[in-house]
């Protein structure tokens, strides 16, 4: 009997669960999964749809990036709740015609699965009349009771986000390649260019700052929708006020000569969303010990403000005004 | 400010997560789910996709059906698989243009995991530019180590199949209204065309079976390609072959009458999918207690056939006769 494409899939998949037994080599129709002793599972849900959330072109490598990006905005998740990846579920929904960028998927996967230090558990491929979709649920761990929430920040406590913020905003409009981007092209050196468009292509979520952020964090999020939006859901959340000193917002060095060139404006780049960073709160007593993780961990990390009694998000410029932003971050359904 | 549309939907959802605590009221970036002591997850991932696996008019009760059917499949699998129903998370794609029935959608999910007897954990609501598109993760709970799985079959087990098989293939059929069914009418009654349309667009999942699964069953799966070709699957996960004798597999009043005025064969129904009734394999030894604790639970059983050294499916007709399928049911992406 021929191959079927269930069977074509789940074979060239099956590798990507080796080593986790409860998977069962995908041969059966669940998996069996069990955190260890004393710790339990953080559990998260992400779909990207192809023409909104990454775009295919019908490539190997295009379908690397799409499966790369997939699993990292999960892992993110993770990162910021304080939760060690262990494992994902998969769901395909494919276009008729797939097929030569099959491998050039599971490649992508296989090897950000690794990067991120998690393992495929089982999930689904059906048939779309659609567009090409991912869905992935990713699960993390971490010790009973101490997934960190974004309710939990305390008036005074520290703002901090780690990396730079912008990025990946200015990098989907170079992959849109508009007229607004046209004249970038005097701004940006080859690198600074490649660098933007691979932090939009494919983020990647900070699994390394997770004891960090396990050890100090009174709060955290992942950076998803916007610096502005996130940071107001965490006040909204923990019912705190929170500041931001805008001038402080670490910016790439290619993001930072386009906004010095009057190409973007900072309000852009920390509202545009897809950073996948971690922003966190802190006790300002743990400013020190968290720098030090962080350093040990390789990330930077950057105090962009405060929490504060009350409610709401203050975005202040380097003249202490109050900046007026026009939208906080992506807020509809996208 | 005005309520946004994330905002609106997880309003619409929270109460869904009521009593499940590692939800947070759906308020929070992820779930923290742990298994009762001594237990472990069994998880597992389907997607429907509107035009494939439902179809959606618009109106509310068309979105309810959806949601129940979206939760049924992967409860079914659950079931097969002796794992008590515990928690799902919820990923949405939905085309620009909805609203009206999210209130019918969410109705039908609440009273179908009232039914199977899970919460609601998280999940993820994205835009679509193509069609509306359902994915859960469903987690169940086993003692550890005790799902049951489709490779633990033994040669001379006896193979039992709960419920009735072909219902789904016939309301699908009703469903679609084309010239084949139009001539029914005078075969079945309103009560009869009614019940058939149901197991196709509502299936119920065999919770009320999983005690006696976990006491009894040597291997198990659920029948949604297909009796013959779950069968096969599980023969050759267990390495052994399967003899099913096709006058014994029940069928439903209605399609019992459709088949004896010739309108459906019952190669048809054993290949037709879609049924969601439980496939197991037990111990000679253990027929008269599964039996009765499927009494018990009122869930209907049947002996179809058994297990036999050796590999493959073999269907034998009334006459004793080998019968030749065609196909053995959905075996492509669907």
């Amino acid at each position: 009997m021929a191959e079927s494409e269930h069977e074509m899939i789940a074979r060239l998949l099956a590798p990507l669960s080796r080593w986790l037994p409860g998977a069962f080599a995908l041969t059966d129709d669940a998996a069996a999964l069990r955190p260890p002793e004393g710790c339990e599972f953080v559990v998260t849900m992400d779909t990207l749809i192809d023409g909104v959330h990454f775009r295919f072109d019908g490539t190997p490598p295009s379908a690397a990036m799409a499966a790369r990006k997939a699993l990292a905005v999960n892992v993110s998740d993770l990162a910021a709740k304080g939760a060690e990846p262990f494992a994902y579920l998969l769901s395909l929904a494919l276009p008729a015609g797939h097929g030569d960028w099959l491998d050039g998927f599971v490649s992508g996967l296989a090897a950000a699965q690794d990067d991120f230090g998690l393992k495929l558990a089982g999930g689904d491929t059906v048939r779309t009349n659609g567009a090409f979709a991912i869905t992935i649920t990713a699960f993390g761990i971490v010790p009973n009771g101490r997934m960190i929430r974004r309710s939990s920040a305390r008036p005074g406590d520290i703002l901090i986000v780690s990396g730079t913020i912008g990025d990946a905003f200015a990098g989907l409009a170079l992959d849109r390649g508009d007229s607004q981007t046209s004249d970038w092209s005097g701004q940006l050196d080859d690198s600074g260019r490649k660098s933007l468009l691979a932090r939009n292509r494919t983020p990647t979520p900070r699994v390394q700052l997770i004891p960090a952020l396990r050890q100090f964090a009174t709060a955290s999020l992942d950076v998803s929708d916007g610096l502005a939006i996130d940071a107001s859901r965490l006040a909204a959340a923990s019912g705190v006020g929170i500041e931001i000193d805008a001038s402080s917002v670490p910016l790439s060095a290619a993001c930072d000569t386009l906004r010095t060139a009057g190409k973007l404006r900072l309000e852009q780049l920390m509202t545009g969303g897809d950073d996948y960073e971690v922003l966190a709160t802190l006790a300002p007593e743990s400013e020190a010990g968290f720098r030090q993780a962080a350093a040990q961990a390789g990330v930077r990390v950057t105090r962009i403000g405060r929490t504060v009694m009350g409610a709401g998000l203050a975005v202040r410029d380097s003249a202490d005004k109050l900046m007026e932003l026009d939208r906080l971050g992506w807020d509809h359904l996208s």
